[in-house]
C-alpha cells in the first residue's frame, strides 16, 4: 500500500506579531529569541497541518539575523512544508518585516525548523510525504536531503565522509 | 598598540528557569522556542559581559534538541564566550533540564549563538579576544573558526571551496 | 482634486495564534476576552495597511461567541478594510479555529472593529476610501452604513429617528 | 417553587489595573484590546458571583472607546449583574482611567458583556434572578430586555420586526 | 504652616485576580512571589492615592502565607494607608480567595509595603499625614511605629536599644 | 536511625534575569513586586534542590530595596539554604544588579524566604538538616533561629516573652 501524499501548499501558515515593548532590547529592536520563539509557534502549526498529528521541535537550523526589526513593526511569518522524512518534516520559514505608517518593508529573513510528528503518547508516527508543485517548493524539497545530512553531522550522528549530498557543495569529486 | 583580552571564564553566565505551563505544548513538553529564547537572553548577556556594551544576535548555529524537557522541570543555562571576531562574538549555552524531586537531570542540550557589539546608535565596535584556559574552553576556541565558516557559506557570504577550515571534517585533502 | 483609494484586499492581514494555558477559563476553553485582545491586534494592523499611519480603536461592534475554542487549538484570524468615513476606517475580523490533529475545525465567528487613523500627535487624519471588489467586500460596503448608524445611536451621537439606513432593518415605511 | 434571587450588588466586583508599556500602542496609550481583556475578566467574576458557577462569555456589546487611557495610569474596572435571562447574566462594566500624580481622571467608559452560567461539563445551569435597588441599577434592569433583543437580531436569531421594545426607541408605533 | 492630611480611606484600592495557570506551581496553587507582585501593584496604587505622586517601594515587612489559593480562584486584594512618615507611606494590604463556584472563602492575608513618595527626578517628596477614622485604622496606624522601628533595625539603620515602641512588646521594663 | 544531612552548598542557585519594559515602573526603574516574584522562584528552586521534594512558600521576611534598579540592567539573584526546622527550609536570597555596558554594579539586596516541603498531595514532610561548611553559611545558620522566632511572633504563634534568642538582640538579661 502506498505511502499518504500531501501538496506543501496544504501546511501554509501565516503568522502576524505586532512588536511590543516587551520583545525588544534597549536598543528598541525585536529580540532574536523572540523572533524565534514566533517561528517555532508557526512552523509547529504548519508541522501540524502536514502532519495531522502532534509535532515537537527536533532541530533548527542556522539563522542569520539580518537588519534589525523595530518596536512597533509589524512582522509577517510565513510557514510551509518542504520535505518528509519517515516521522520527520521539514519546515522554511520566511519572515517579514513592515513599518507600516512609514511604508516601508525593513527586512527579510529566513529558518529551516525539523519537527518530529508524535501520538498523544509521544511517540513518533509516519508522517505523508511532501509534493512540491512551484519552483520555490521545489528548490526547498531539493535542498532538503543536504540540510539533512548537514544536520545529522553536527549532531553527530552521521560521519562527514558519508554525507555525499553535502560534498557536493564544496565542489568534491569523491 | 595591542587589542584587549579577557578570559573566558569572566564572561559566563547562569540562569535558572522553572517551565510552567505557558511554555509548553499539548504534551506538556517544554516548546523548542521558548528554550531559544532563553537561550538567547543567557547568551546575550555573556556577550554583554565580554564585550562591556550593547550586543545584537547576528546568529544561531544549528541546534538538535534531544529529550523533552517537562512541565515544572527547573532549566538551567550557562553561557560563555568561546572567541571574538572583530565586532562579534560566539558564545556557547550549555542546557540542563532536572527534575528535582524525582532527583533526575532529564536533558542535556548545547548552541552557539553569535552576537556583534555595538555602541548606542546600533554602530559595531571591536570585541576583546577570548582567552581560553581549560581543554573546553580550548576546544570551543579552535572549533570556532570552522563554526563561522559555516554560518558565512550557509549565509551566502562565503564560497564552499574556500572554506578550508571546514573542509577538513570531511576528510579532503585539497 | 480626488481623495485617494485602495482596494479592500491590500489591506487583508492574516494571523493565527496557539491557544495557550493562560488563554484558558477552567474549562480549558479559550477565554472571550483574548480573543477580542487577538481580534483587535490583526484588525488594526489591517487598519495600518489601508491608512498608512497609526490607527487607535475607536470602537467594537456586538460580538456573539458560539462554540467553545478549546486549549490547544490553532485560531486563524482575517481581517479586512470594508469601508471609510472620514478619518475612520471599519474592519470586518473573521475567526476560525481548528483541532488540527483530530483534522476538525471547531468554530467561526466574526467582528467589526472601528479604528481612527491618527498622525503622531494623535491628531485624525483623512483615510482612503475603500473600492469592494468581491461580493462578500460589497456586502460588507454596503452593511458598513447601516453599523455605522447603530454606533452612533448606542454612543448617543444620532437620534434614532434619524437613522435612515438602520430603520430599513427593522421594515419600515418612514 | 419560586426561582433564586439576588440583589445587583452581591455580584459587584472592583478591578485595578496598571498600564504597563506592554499594554500600550506606539502613541503609548492602552489597546482597546487590552482593556476589553479586562473587561471580559473582571465581568466574569461578577458573573461567577452572581451565578455561583462557571461562566462563559457568550456575546459583548458595542462599544466606543473616548479619550485615550496612557501608560502609568491606573484603570478601575466596576462590574455588576444587570438582569438575569434563564442561563445567561448581563453584567455592566464601568471603567475609569486615572493620572494620579497629576490629580486627573482621564476617561470614562461602560460596556455589557453576557454570560451563559455552566456546570462542571460545560451544560447551561439556571440563574438567579437580579434584584435591582438603586435608580442606576433599575435603569440597567429595564434596558436589558432592550440590548437582549438587538443582540438577538445582530446574531440573526431574532427578526427585527419582533423586536418591540426594541422598536420603542425607534419611535415608531405598531 | 501646618502640613496637608487625608483621610485613610481616601487611598482605599480594591484589585480583583484570577489565578491563571502560569500563576500556579506544580500542585496548582498560585506561587508566593505572585501574591507578592500583585501586592505590590495594589499597594503602590494606594501609595499613590495618598501621595498623589510616583511612589517606589521601600520596604516589606514579614508576611505569612496561610492556606493555599488554587487555580481558577479569585484573589481580591485591598489596600488602604496607615500612617506618613516624612516621604515614606505605610499601607496595609487585606488578601481574600474564593471559590466562587463553590461558593467558598479559602484563604486570608495580610501584609505592609512601605514606599517612598518621589517627583519625577526619583527625589523623595514630604507625603501628607493619614487620618485614621474606623477603630481598625486607627489600630493600624498605632502599630505603624513599632513596625517602622523593627524595619530600621533589620535594615540595620537603628539600634535594638534604641526602639523603644518595639521593646514593650517583649514586655519590658527599661 | 540519624536523620539525613546535607551540605548548604549543594541547594545552590543562581538565576539572572534582564530587566524588561514591562518590569519597570514609570521612572523605568525595576518594580519591587517584580523582583519578589523572581526572589520566590530562585529560592523555591534552591529548596526544592535541598529538599529533593515540592516546597511552597511559607512565609518571606522583611526586605529593605535599596538603590533603584534600572531597565536594562542585568540581575543575578543567588539562593542558598541556610538552616531547616522540622518540615520547612529557610533560604538566603543575595541580589546584584548591573549595568554591564557601563560596567557598574548598580544595587546589593537580601532577603530570607522560607518554604514547607510537601509530597504530591501536600501534605508536609520532614526536610535534611543543613550542614554549614563558610564562614557566611555558618552566620546564616546561627542568626535562623532568631529570624524563625520573629517569624513566628509577628504571625502570632509565639508570646514576644518566650522569644529567648530574639531577646538577646535588645541586650536584654532575663
Amino acid at each position: 500500500m502506498s505511502k499518504k501524499k500531501k501538496f506543501a501548499r496544504e501546511s501554509f501558515v501565516s503568522m502576524t506579531e505586532l512588536v511590543l515593548p516587551n520583545d525588544t532590547n534597549t536598543l528598541n529592536n525585536l529580540m532574536g529569541g523572540r523572533l524565534m520563539h514566533w517561528m517555532d509557534v508557526v512552523s509547529a502549526i504548519a508541522g501540524q497541518k502536514h502532519c495531522n498529528s502532534i509535532v515537537v521541535t527536533a532541530s533548527v537550523d542556522n539563522i542569520s539575523f539580518r537588519s534589525p526589526i523595530q518596536l512597533g513593526n509589524v512582522v509577517t511569518l510565513k510557514a510551509k512544508a518542504t520535505r518528509a522524512f519517515n516521522s520527520s518534516i521539514e519546515i522554511r520559514i520566511d519572515v517579514e518585516a513592515e513599518n507600516i505608517p512609514e511604508g516601508k518593508k525593513v527586512t527579510s529573513n529566513s529558518a529551516y525548523f525539523t519537527f518530529v510528528a508524535v501520538d498523544k503518547k509521544g511517540k513518533p508516527v509516519e508522517v505523508p510525504e511532501v509534493i512540491p508543485e512551484t519552483d520555490d517548493e521545489k528548490e526547498y524539497y531539493n535542498g532538503a536531503l543536504r540540510r539533512r545530512q548537514l544536520r545529522l553531522i553536527l549532531s553527530g550522528r552521521m560521519k562527514p565522509q558519508d554525507a555525499n549530498e553535502l560534498k557536493s557543495i564544496f565542489d568534491i569529486k569523491n
